[in-house]
């Protein structure tokens, strides 16, 4: 069943965009893109799983709308958000000739946008973009607010910049060819909205996980476009993080460190975080006033949607963790900083935590 | 003799910041970085000529003054603004756990400044810099205004951002170490702001080139000021180059292919935008009325510098220097654009020129 499409602004003055959610809106990018006046070359960024199912389909919707689209490869999976495949996208936008006026599309997940975004962002000191994520992860978080960037040995997106789309697709049909595991782990990401902003559509999760595991449409759809709205509202009130947005990090302090320490290998991001904010929600019970009864609610919910819950780290692994955290980018003074939950739906950021709370905490878990 | 410190105000908001032009001034740093707020750490970004002169007591200075800093050089030259130093840059930032308040030092000349300032702005999506220029050319010109950035093999500049340094620190005791070819070369950017914008200042170049050539700190310190001052009226009118600023490139849509097809070896910059500035002055006499008794003094003064006014290409030389300025920035709808001079004082941007125009104008110098 087609949905008419939900259309939420991200509202930033000049560099406002609209973001579209809708079964098949994908198609509508070459007419979007006219409408925004943007240059006739282009470049679809894509990676070697996208390519295969979306490609072919993006170019010839280009082609008819009058501009003349590269595609760009990159390998998939997280090591592919390298300042290597940075380079190497920009020697192929040089050899395409790709003008001021040019745009990137990001076609595909999380790491194919942060990547293009990159690129985009620098490439002839700023060329636009345009988001179509193709996974449920970055149709409600990484596609939407601006944040673009690459890894480092030393840490997951310790290179990066703020740099807004002027426009987002959120096809929910690219769901379905979605791995099951890769849904999940998306999951986490819609989870930690009904954490850090909103208790009734963490109810909504606790009654309408089957729902969202079938992807049913009307409840897909309804609940993408909240999480895209309440990000929306947060990076409109504060785009360079320097307060609220931080809350969107619940969880992503042990994340990140996770995701580094393991080489950005062995976990999914939605993985990491989802590890990541069951700490957190226990270190919140500590710290920040949260009823042991809403941490058990968070566990629960991460369980149910068949995310992992915990990590087994010997001694050595556990201090590589807290040396990955020490280069967060949140990291203040030397003291690494926490979004920390008050009860569902309310959160605080920039808390202290002590090194051994955090060590105690991952232990015995 | 030591003059009284001059100050420019570089007004944009939020990120205004304050040109700081004097002998000595360089060892106000330390002092000027704590009124500023920064934080502790920081990075001092320097090559390998510019080291021995002035890093021991850059460090000294900022360790009195309660900064840990920690010194990197890159190598001496235009190939240094490459994406593998900046990813050097990156691994050694995150090595000294620089945070979101530390700071970049850019000591050293254009090249340094591009380099460290791209580094600044990319490194946890921007981390505050200050420029402390030591050559002529990054005094009055790249030190200024927040273009930064490296080069592609296929041109130069191709990858950056616009990131206004906090501070910029113009020492002109530090001149005195440039060789003098280095800093006729810095004479070519001096020059350019009497043609594009200020012809009472192109008179007083033509009276006190000799002074100039002395390094008379006097004259030098009132025109560095000078200079300063009409970048600073023209960024702060446009600082994303989205109309007026394009003045700034006056001669260097050649200059810059130039330096590109010679692979960034050949010419200083300097010396390839003298060439362009000369060929752009020609140009004009053609497409934008220019009197030809302008473009003689032009050619006459750049030559007392001692700088290049013409350059020999072959027939293969000349299509590889049109292929470059093909990829310049400025191309748009596939037209390269140049900045042409109505007369000494006054120029027009966005000005199309036909390349057999630009092929015969090169051909019989």
């Amino acid at each position: 069943m087609a949905l008419q499409p939900k259309m939420i602004r991200v509202s930033l003055a000049a560099r406002s965009y609209d973001i579209v959610i809708g079964t098949e809106v994908r198609h509508q990018l070459g007419a979007r893109c006219q409408a925004l006046g943007l240059g006739q070359r282009c470049a679809v960024i894509t990676d070697s799983k996208v390519v295969k199912h979306y490609a072919k389909e993006t170019l010839t919707n280009l082609r008819e709308t009058g501009f003349e689209p590269v595609v760009i490869t990159v390998p998939a999976g997280e090591t592919a958000k390298s300042l290597r495949n940075v380079g190497r996208c920009f020697d192929q936008l040089a050899a395409h000739r790709l003008e001021r006026k040019s745009f990137v599309v990001a076609l595909g997940g999380g790491v194919v946008g942060d990547l293009a975004g990159f690129v985009a962002a620098t490439y002839l000191r700023g060329v636009p973009f345009v988001q179509v994520p193709t996974t449920l992860l970055s149709q409600v978080d990484s596609s939407v607010g601006g944040k673009v960037g690459v890894n480092l040995a030393a840490g997951k997106n310790l290179v990066g910049a703020f740099y807004q789309p002027r426009l987002v697709l959120c096809d929910l049909a690219t769901l379905k060819t979605l791995p099951p595991w890769e849904f999940r782990a998306g999951l986490a990401e819609v989870i930690k909205y009904g954490i850090i902003f909103d208790a009734t559509l963490f109810a909504r999760f606790e009654r309408d996980l089957p729902k969202l595991l079938k992807l049913e449409t009307k409840t897909l759809g309804e609940v993408i476009a909240r999480c895209c709205d309440i990000k929306a509202k947060v990076v409109g009130q504060d785009e360079t993080e320097s307060g609220l947005r931080a809350i969107l990090n619940f969880g992503h302090t042990i994340g990140h460190a996770l995701e580094a320490i393991s080489r950005y290998g062995k976990y999914l991001h939605g993985e990491a975080i989802s590890i990541g904010q069951i700490a957190a929600a226990e270190l919140s019970t500590v710290l920040a006033g949260l009823p042991p009864a809403d941490a058990e609610r968070i566990t629960d919910l991460f369980r149910r949607a068949g995310l992992p819950t915990s990590v087994q780290l010997n001694k050595r692994e556990l201090e590589k963790l807290l040396a990955a955290m020490r280069l967060d980018k949140k990291v203040s003074g030397g003291e690494i900083k926490f979004v920390l939950a008050r009860r569902i739906g309310e959160v605080a950021w920039g808390q202290s935590v002590p090194e051994d709370l955090i060590r105690s905490t991952l232990s015995h878990q």
